[in-house]
């Protein structure tokens, strides 16, 4: 049956500032999906529906009173299970955190809240954002991984319970279970969306990332949650960004794309391969294969400096009670524990040099195009996939987005085009671009 | 018999710039004291005589002509020898760069040479700028150590073989032969002074510095070599200093200093403890003991850093031929390579947290109070002495200001000034008002 739940974040806006939708009655008809589909799929952490009603009942009140309305206006968004809400538990996957309650939103959920949101509730995480695997499954089909470790996310958005939501990637946490679970997500430049009150395993990588049912969908949550933070040497002064409006035009109409396969590329399904290549034929000349050598190596170095701060940033937990974290995590901790700062100052140094080498063919392409995930989400629930199409981009801090324009055997696979660092505006049009190409 | 050779800079700038001293006069009269005290003291790693004349006749000849001049016109310089110069050779202190001649001037040189002075040489440093001994030795006693590693350029100032010399400090390299040789030393902020062209061992520690022969000189070349530099993360934007200016009013009256003898203390001689102990009762309500208990491991998280990044900087060196190192750091290396990253990220955060404390104490004082070192230059050549009260000033990237205020058998001893991060006018202002409250 069709429902208001179905909407994109776009549309139902455009229907609530129009009066044809309350923000209430696509509260209740998202809380009515997650009903019917969270037995199988246990997207949610922390989910109090009564709570949501009263949010979106306050936003409609404030709309029918004639009150200047947010960017968001009355549309419910769901919140990865790291980022801290002040109203709502917040435990990050983990034993450590149980029940805990933080004192205040991180600063992206307040924006949400400023921006009209209705903070719908906490989606699952996978253990303090890592790669053990989540109860969450997959929306598409539930006997399949949803991808990690913005888990609960993916599901939530990929089965209609919310249009957009937000989650974090460190490794490959945003664009895979985007891509697992056949949904639209955005990885910005390291920085875009503040990181206060997020918890944090690496200060080098963590980003900030949304989820939503199309790339206007994306610009539109992008824009609320995007704000210079003082305190974070990663994050950066900029004008406020408007993506939406940056959408809003004609568009392009001469994009050139680099197929570049990544250092991955073996490690990818035969199918995935076959998928992707045939996709970027298709594309004719506006897309063109490249290598890029000097940046061969970028992998090892993501590895160094996830391992290096997460030692740095758990290893208080694994002192104090390592027997509470999975074998999977504690086996990775006694490993990244021994990490030693030489290969960690390496890393780092040669980060903006892999950088140069990927924006020099930036300057000639409008974006890189290559896999999202290594295939599409596996059957059954012991990985949640191998995150080496992404963790390179992560450590460059570059945008990335992932389109759900794939499916083998009837799960999806997204395609990910990559850009230069703060140029959001442009991936985002290109995605757009793009879209439009392969439907026309 | 009395020589231009032992003015202060300043001294000599001002007889320079009224006609009554030629720069050409004033480098002969340096090279000739160089000819006398030289053999002995081992202060010059590099020095062309007629190079060096060639400079000061030039810049006679721009004075005769009219022209504008410098900040430091006519003075001759002492220039680290990890300092690189692109019209001389730049070894380092290590074989692995003999002969070594940079393409360029490192930015501070450039900027003392666009200030007018003259480029006189360059000046012993220890091996890469670390802690074995040097061929150098003490100005005051040759039979003593002048410290290290800007050895150099403390026999050099403390000899007056040069007015004005360029050394760096990691973890004592600066304050340490100021205090050994008896000369007035500054290590500003990390980052007041460009490091663009020096040999790097540590982008947290590493800090250009500077020598003189009273406070008023390190005012002066300061002032000529501050810049901002916006390629590195330590450097900041500020308007340029004028320190020299800063000192020229009537002084401050109310001073107050606070005595906190530092995590070091015990390590230090019992009669230097004793001769700074009373120095601080004899400015009676003027000087009052602090303890900063939050600041007691700072020198533990010093050593984290400086081996952590020692390792990122020097173990090219290390794994190409580790027989070109001294034991001494060929040992330190074995260990530094082993500095895990957590232990090295753990003492980048802790970073900030000491200094707040530090700077919570200077909020109410002027300035801190302490020993430049841990007693005077040792007998023998076997130590550059012990860094202690050094490295901690260092790790929290304050300025420091070492004045040659104690004598212990016939062997001066640096009472050192500590003020905030950025705040080298007030610390030189409160410099110039101990040296008076002292001698009145």
């Amino acid at each position: 049956m069709p429902s208001v739940a179905d909407l994109t974040a776009t549309e139902a806006l455009s229907q609530i500032k129009s009066g044809d939708l309350t923000s209430t009655a696509l509260v209740q008809a998202c809380l009515d999906r997650i009903s019917e589909r969270e037995p199988a799929l246990h997207a949610w952490q922390y989910l109090d529906p009564e709570h949501a009603l009263r949010q979106a009942s306050a936003l409609d009140k404030a709309q029918a009173d004639g009150e200047p309305l947010g960017r968001l206006h009355g549309l419910p968004v769901g919140i990865k299970d790291i980022i801290n809400t002040g109203d709502m538990p917040t435990e990050s996957g983990t034993p450590f955190f149980k029940d805990h309650q933080p004192e205040e939103d991180a600063r992206c959920v307040a924006m949400l809240r400023e921006a009209g949101a209705v903070i719908m509730g906490k989606t699952v995480t996978t253990e303090l954002a890592a790669l053990a695997p989540s109860k969450s499954r997959n929306p598409v089909n539930s006997a399949h991984t949803p991808g990690g470790s913005s888990a609960g996310s993916g599901a939530a958005v990929g089965s209609n319970m919310v249009p957009l939501a937000l989650g974090t990637q460190t490794g490959g946490s945003v664009i895979r279970p985007g891509s697992f679970c056949g949904v639209h997500a955005l990885k910005p430049t390291v920085g875009f969306i503040p990181r206060r009150g997020v918890t944090l395993q690496s200060h080098t990588l963590d980003t900030v990332g949304v989820y939503g049912r199309s790339v206007e969908d994306l610009a539109l949550i992008s824009d609320a949650t995007s704000e210079f933070e003082a305190g974070d040497a990663f994050s950066y002064a900029r004008a406020a960004p408007n993506l939406t409006d940056a959408l809003s035009g004609p568009g392009s109409t001469s994009v050139k794309l680099a197929f570049w396969k990544t250092p991955g590329w073996d490690l990818a399904d035969d199918k995935a391969q076959a998928a992707l290549s045939d996709f970027a034929s298709g594309l004719g000349r506006d897309c063109s294969p490249v290598e890029i050598a000097a940046a061969q190596n970028v992998s090892v170095d993501h590895k160094y400096i996830q391992a290096a701060e997460n030692a740095h940033y758990y290893g208080p937990l694994y002192d104090r009670d390592k027997s509470l974290l999975t074998d999977d995590l504690r086996g990775r901790m006694a490993v990244a524990l021994e990490t030693s700062a030489r290969d960690y100052l390496g890393a780092v140094e040669r980060r903006d040099q892999h950088y140069r080498a990927v924006a020099d063919v930036l300057d000639q392409f409008d974006a890189i195009l290559c896999l999202s995930a290594a295939g599409p989400a596996a059957h059954g629930y012991a990985s949640t996939g191998n995150p080496v199409f992404n963790g390179l981009w992560t450590y460059l801090g570059v945008p990335c987005i992932s389109l759900p324009l794939l499916t083998i055997d009837d799960m999806p696979l997204g395609v990910q085009l990559v850009g230069k660092r703060r140029e959001e505006a442009k991936l985002l049009q290109t995605a757009k671009w793009l879209e439009g190409r392969v439907s026309a």
